[in-house]
């Protein structure tokens, strides 16, 4: 049984994609592509060899009778539009992040999807699918350490993107992972959010903030720490530690030789998020694909892309009040929690 | 060259430097003792075969003739009153943390010594002495990783000390360990305090908040976290993390045997305080009669006993107001800074 | 384009392979299966929703003329006609260990694929499709620790399997996966080996031998370290130092949570082989299929197979000999080079 | 109670011993000193402000009536002369390595030793108090990881001191700490030794081999491994692992700040043996004050350096003959098993 895709965006993520999909997942067949630039998408297809349709739109992709499911990689303002289109079409659809670029938007993905009756949307939140989160939470349900009241994490990049990243982007783009993950790991919802701007780096843009701490409060009063920092210079760097009643427990550093050289006793860090996360996509593809195929949704949903988006929206407010901002959500429908 | 100290309280901490000076450390004599517990004192010299008098008041030990030195180990209340006597005296004086139970008191003894016109007071702060966090603070002097940005800390003890251990104590009692040596490794000052109250461990006395999180800024916008944890079960921990600008820079872990055992790879921890300073004590002694002989002051002085308790003050307020308190100190007198 | 494969063998590991190829690889399809057991070859076509035909033999596999490929997992003794079958059909073959079970076996499989005039023959040694040893060596390739002088390796079971385990077997069965993974490390041959029997561990059959420690060196003079201990009761460990003019380089632990707990920092070790190099054995065969597909054979050859049978057998004459025993071969063929 | 020390030989080590047991360690005084450099000796009891008489020969030293105790740091090749003769005069003697230059001369100190009917000399080897090791011991002695069956060690130089270091050098003079320490954790003793030469580092003089790979075997049939490697380049690095039935113990590290800087997670490797064991030596001279001053001998034996010298000699014959060569010793006389 294979699961034929189209493919909305075939800049560098979706043709990544695309590739794992064609060359080394199984179950799955990439049938339609459509891209603001055609020619690209008409490259990806000759690249690959796709025997896949080039559609003039995004909509007519998700609309081609031979779709079964329909993969948004495009532009971010254009997300909300294609989900919400794949709905009505009635065809699974995983979308990358953001949802929608508000959480008005992302609200009405969630009430189109509980309208339809059926769960179709699926959120590019990989970290649920990666190997050391995982283990991780194995501890936390093994009760190894107890029942968690802290959580410290660390999410650091060597540079920050070039010259369009805002400060603002530290907290609605890159931290939007931990926002999931977290949520996931604890089983649990935030109540509250405020920000603290350290003395700033003086190795990035004079205008932006860097590093940022966040500070999450749960339902179960757990405490989190997110420390964001992305011109921390010396690598990219994922840290998550729960302290827990009666221990603590890290997330696993990725393997590394150790070596002894020059006085130093060392192991490398990697610097960049693709060789950090890059199991992580294959494995979040090919539980989508295999879900898909028996007629489930069981990775992040348009619910979680909500969530995430409305502690996005209290991040930025709680960073410019300085204030402890409650994150208010309503409770999370029936429709999400069976 | 010999110091003759007097020492007031022999208590279990007053046994151990006496115990210290007289058989681990060079240069100096216990010639003087007193205790609320005469018995006690007289055991003591008795027990460690003293040639030392048995004074019936600590101001008696101060005044004696024949000390050249005083030791205040006595309980905490009484501190304020043997420190000034100390002064008075023109005797040098090592008071064990606190200086004086509140502010007030401090900075009288502050204004006593600046009025004697010499530097006669040390306060007990023994963990500048530890070799794990000169090691830190020679890296941190090294600029190895640029300019600190932010202090992730954590003081853990296994269980809280019994019945009359209040959860303020945390603040007040414990964390002043860090409010000292973490001015010293930055060798920056505080300007504000929140506390917060994460979720409760159901392992300690109904009544108790515990954990606590700290979180400081200093003058230089730097943003310090310390969890103060007195129940965590496992073990005696101290950790300190420095995330500067370029990178980030340990405590070390104190040695132990790296095992592999029954499905673990796995090195102890402690459980007691004293296993873990145990050495910063005896330098810290060391250093302090080396210092008195030669005329000098070199440790943690009465001002930084004053800005301890301060931060102390401000951190017990932030903890009930639920908000940022500032620190507010005055200049920090030239008679200190010289 | 998919290959079309013949299994001869669907016992324990040659029903996972099966598994493997159909369920998480791609490019590949089981089409022909035997097994002396016939209802089990049966069972495995059924369970498994294969398209696949079952035969009375593991010639009439080979001979099939919907096979392209044959994997031969069959009782060990049994590998060399299959092997050779495959060989005389002109059909690239994948065989576990033991590609024989004697040397001279090994060598009239080289001999007769030398003879087709084309590589056909893969040996499943699947360490050097390991992520970890593969980190070791680009790490010891880009020159990191200069010229490699001498390893220490060790290779640890929990228990030996039971009954039928002879002390010989660690040295022929568990340690070949070393003999080939260290050549292929190092880029050089075996020239002589020693074997010691240090005290033996009370917690094993009686008449077993264990630990054996096996010295090997090679042509570059390299000293070479194996420890062998099959009972060591803690896990499945296997480690792997190699010291160079410069510094030393490890292999990387497998991934483990850092738990704070009961007075310990512990990872967790591994239990069984299967954990360990599950991803390896991915590899391996992913990278079979893509090779055969090319038409090109990449892996471990008949030529390894060969020379880690003289190994062995060389290894068991040095534990009874108690000397340092010749490895003695002839030049490896320029077939094998190229 | 001060124990009156008169040291021969005011050379680096010398000049060190006598800082130590002025300025540090508790219960000692240098009375009288000698160096065949006269004007040396002076200058030591001048900077060092001693109360010491500088005497014309060792031998002076010795029977000076002042005189308690002797320390001997002289030249190698006058130790044995300076042992006999404090035996003779009934002192109690701290010898450095080595006791004597051939085993004959320490077999004929400790028949002196026996024959004066008390025991009055402690050899040099300072690893015994090393807190590392002693910690290792403990586990040992706490059963931790079952009976000890391999051990594996490390003795790594950055470079191996100029013009006049010999490549056996290498095994009698740097392994010697190896010798004596191991033997003391495992309380057992050595009964044959085996010396192999890997290949040669070409970072050192062309004559010179390096590294060598010493193996040792003990009555209970332990297998012991040591590396010397004295040009390793990297640094200083003395490792223990101790495999044991049911696990394995390693000396603890160095302590060291862990860095996170340049795409590194790091820790120092120190490079000198004064910094790795300085404190061990505080412990090793204060522990033969007080034990000296009890009227008793507790540390390393003249039969330990006996033994050490035997195993010293067996190592260099093992490497020139290639074989297994026996350890041969007389059974240790009960004058030292008391």
């Amino acid at each position: 049984m294979t699961l034929k895709i189209g493919v909305i965006g075939t800049g560098a993520i979706g043709k990544e994609h695309i590739r794992r999909i064609t060359h080394k997942l199984k179950g799955a067949q990439v049938v339609a592509v459509n891209d603001v630039n055609t020619e690209q998408a008409q490259a990806v297809v000759r690249d690959e060899a796709l025997q896949a349709e080039v559609y003039a739109s995004g909509v007519e992709v998700i609309q081609a009778a031979e779709v079964e499911a329909v993969i948004v990689t495009s532009w971010g303002p254009t997300h909300e539009e294609f989900v919400l289109a794949s709905i009505a079409a009635g065809k699974p659809v995983f979308c990358e992040k953001p949802l929608a670029v508000t959480a008005e938007g992302c609200r009405q993905i969630v009430e189109a999807e509980i309208e339809a009756g059926r769960k179709l949307v699926q959120v590019g939140f990989m970290r649920r699918f990666d190997h050391s989160y995982r283990q991780l939470k194995r501890v936390l349900e093994a009760d190894t350490i107890g029942a968690p009241l802290i959580l410290n994490c660390v999410h650091r990049n060597p540079q920050s993107p070039s010259s369009d990243f805002s400060g603002d982007m530290a907290l609605t783009d890159s931290c939007v992972h931990e926002f999931d993950v977290l949520r996931w790991l604890l089983d649990d919802d935030y109540v509250s959010v405020q920000v603290i701007q350290p003395r700033k780096t003086r190795l990035c843009d004079d205008e932006l903030q860097d590093p940022h701490v966040i500070l999450l409060r749960t339902r179960q009063g757990i405490h989190i720490s997110i420390e964001s920092f992305v011109n921390c210079q010396y690598g990219y760097d994922i840290q998550c530690q729960v302290v827990g009643e009666t221990g603590t427990a890290n997330l696993p550093e990725p393997p590394s030789v150790p070596v002894r050289h020059a006085a130093k006793l060392s192991s490398g860090i990697l610097d960049s998020w693709k060789d950090r996360f890059i199991d992580a996509f294959d494995v979040e593809f090919q539980e989508w694909i295999d879900a898909t195929l028996r007629g489930e949704m069981t990775g992040p949903s348009a619910w979680d892309g909500y969530v995430v988006a409305v502690t996005g929206d209290a991040c930025v407010k709680a960073k410019y009040s300085g204030r402890i901002e409650p994150i208010e959500l309503p409770e999370c429908p029936d429709f999400y929690t069976n």
